[in-house]
């Protein structure tokens, strides 16, 4: 055993008997030494090194201890002959390809964007600050399963307050994120429900329903929302909505078609209506369109919500009210499963909100989402013949029907090329649809206010939409 | 109609004009005002509750807006006639039974707890005021679906040197603790895929993969680690197994065993090894077993790590190293989940790692488990013929094999008598087994150092096992 190759560094962090052991062992995993093979004597390995014996020795047993060599007395050390691994040559360990980064997008008008320049971290940090002392360090601790009872307090107020939902603290899970909840959800909901989804829609829900491998169909949506019609004529128990502000269109679910969801949902045992309320917060013109579940007489409604538009995407703070008979099956069903938000991000959050830095938060953040759709909405007014704008009521996007002879594909791929993203209604739809004029969604809170209208000139241009 | 149940609160946050709105709107909700009826003109009611005309048309016209009420001109205001929906009285909310808390418990010896009295806040908090400002502004938006590309390269350095795993950064997915990602593993993997599991093991595991209805069964564990012959066997695909510290027994897989266990992954193309290493980075005696997935030559085993153990259970943040070719699979199908890991805790957490805090953060308590650990092996020495102790050489736990003619669930409850929480090995079971002695596991690393012999003495008193 040649052992030429091996280079040991003094003034590392790893220990020298460590780099040994390590060289060894490569060597015997790749088969450089075979079995059966004997060791070199501690004294000759420790003079062609230059290191000490000890060194050696410690090296060598901690091969003995984990069973790669054994150690015959006054004869030496010898490789342990063991079963036949196959030896496949270790392959260098080659970067798996990197994906492509897109394209620099100069102006990337994702509807899920917020606006990050008015956070207030100083805010944020204070409480962080706070919470992060030795006497809190029962905080490192798992909590309550479905989240820290008294942030479940405050959501439970917030909610009643902003969007008339109502329930007891008790009857909300916090959780990383609508994906995480939803799944709980579906865990929850006999295995062979079928769901209906708007479509188009928020396309993560039909994934995700496809993964348990639920049967999914798509609802219709028009301007007064979901198409109730459709629900109670099919064979659905459970249907998912945006009744606040459809995602993506826009529309509003009128009272007439909430009440006669709400007697659809009534009407038999297993069906229930799961409200997104993803952006409610962010109502623009009159009052907020109260909740579906604040009609909810029957403990049919299961409320969705989060906190990734009031505060930020990347926090993953969200939360599920389920009603009463839901919630007593899972405190039963699925007591195992921890609460997936960290417990200090919880903590600070309920500092937050009862400090009524939210509130503070959402007021000053209204105003400046105002600002930028008003702003928005002027500039497409000159276009009214070729531009028809949805949704300009509430929330971080529009939708843009844009009939100026191209189709959904031409328009996507002429933004890109002048260095912008934009999303095509079809990238929401379950059923390949082809709407004429074709419809593209763009956010605009996620665009700096100082730059929407450069961004919004240059999306036109772009598609040959000029001012006369 | 009376409205004399109305109680307008000036002084508020609730401008009157919406409690105003709230109150008709509820009366109309549960009836008290019928369809059809007419509310009362705006100078009546303004006059009749001393607030001015502008409150109650605001009042009004929100209703109007929201299709609750009309208005007809000169004739007044009018509650829409609507399709019949279910009058069910609103109840009041009824506390729903908050579960009766467990009994003041004194020591709870449970063995996912950690000391919390030495964590170094000072300096995560150092760090997280450093990230929590101004310029980190794009954090709030969502990140890398698999985790931040930095967090992910320090955890890989870290795997490598500690546990001999060979990853690219892109190998490795975070999530917001173990069930996340092994529902996302679940999901992967094809969906008729039988399971074979440790048992006694971590049952969440077992728990979970029943929701998803796969077949699981359960593999024996003796003194040498799961038992390789049942899976070699049975008709598994894939296995769960805790080969560094059986969960809850402590058994190291063995060398032979580990070498057939990796020739049986490899003998088939839909065969996995998952290797659970949860409590790895704390081995009290010689040095770290390596890692199973060092040995593997074959992208036969998928990597289960997390820093519950090493940092605080309610961070939520854990990792999964997928072999290459699942991880092609998992960037075409489950592309559409958003890390469920704040991107914030991200940040401060590759800080944390970078500045080698972490580093010296696992050496600190390091020396502090031990200590525990030795303090209690110290303290069951005298009662070595009633106490036998297993998995004393690394991790928070221990399991006691108690022999003085008391059953598992006497045990139990004997300590609970006592104030003490301790756990049976039949909680970690699919089979209902009966241990002779009965076996419990006790943590102890979340036991104050101070408090461990108290809480040690208890115990055993409370089993009956005095000092001689």
């Amino acid at each position: 055993m040649e052992m030429l190759s091996i280079h040991l560094e003094r003034n590392q962090e790893t220990p020298l008997y460590e780099q040994l052991y390590l060289y060894i062992k490569k060597e015997i995993a790749i088969g450089n030494i075979t079995f059966g093979e004997r060791l070199p004597s501690k004294r000759k390995l420790a003079n062609f090194l230059s290191i000490s014996q000890n060194t050696v020795e410690t090296a060598y047993e901690q091969l003995v201890a984990e069973g790669y060599v054994e150690s015959i007395p006054r004869k030496g050390y010898y490789v342990l002959a063991y079963e036949d691994l196959e030896y496949v040559r270790q392959e260098v360990k080659k970067d798996i390809k990197v994906n492509k980064n897109e394209e620099q997008i100069i102006y990337n008008f994702h509807p899920g964007w917020v606006d990050t320049e008015h956070f207030p971290f100083e805010r944020w940090r204070k409480y962080a600050k706070q919470i992060m002392a030795n006497e809190n360090h029962h905080y490192l601790l798992l909590g309550d399963r479905q989240g820290e009872y008294d942030l479940r307090s405050e959501i439970s107020q917030y909610l009643f307050q902003a969007r008339g939902v109502h329930c007891h603290p008790n009857q909300i899970i916090i959780g990383a994120g609508l994906e995480i909840l939803l799944q709980q959800l579906i865990m929850l909901l006999d295995k062979r429900t079928i769901y209906g989804v708007e479509d188009p829609g928020y396309h993560v829900i039909s994934h995700i329903l496809k993964k348990f491998q639920n049967e999914v169909f798509p609802l219709e949506v028009d301007e007064e929302g979901v198409n109730v019609k459709e629900i109670e004529a099919g064979n659905i128990d459970v249907v998912y909505v945006t009744p606040s502000h459809h995602f993506p269109y826009g529309s509003i679910l009128s009272v007439n078609r909430r009440i006669k969801l709400l007697n659809w949902a009534s009407a038999k045992e297993n069906r229930y209506i799961i409200e997104d309320d993803y952006d409610s917060e962010f109502r623009y013109s009159g009052k907020s369109i109260p909740s579906l579940q604040s009609m909810d007489q029957n403990g049919k409604v299961i409320y969705l919500g989060t906190f990734s538009k009031a505060l930020m995407p990347s926090i993953r703070i969200s939360y599920m009210v389920l009603p009463d008979r839901l919630i007593k099956k899972y405190t039963t069903e699925l007591n195992f499963y921890q609460c997936s938000v960290s417990r200090l991000d919880q903590v600070l959050l309920t500092e937050f909100m009862r400090n009524r830095e939210f509130e503070k938060h959402l007021n000053r953040m209204r105003k400046i989402y105002r600002r930028k759709l008003e702003l928005v909405l002027n500039l497409f007014k000159p276009y009214e013949n070729q531009i028809t704008v949805f949704g300009a009521h509430s929330g971080f996007h529009l939708v843009l029907a844009v009939n100026n002879g191209m189709n959904e594909e031409e328009l996507v791929e002429r933004a890109l090329n002048a260095r912008l993203k934009v999303y095509p209604v079809s990238n929401y739809s379950m059923i390949k649809r082809v709407d004429l004029p074709p419809k593209i969604v763009i956010g605009f809170a996620g665009i700096r206010e100082a730059d929407l209208q450069k961004a919004m000139t240059m999306l036109l241009n772009c598609w040959g939409i000029f001012e006369k």
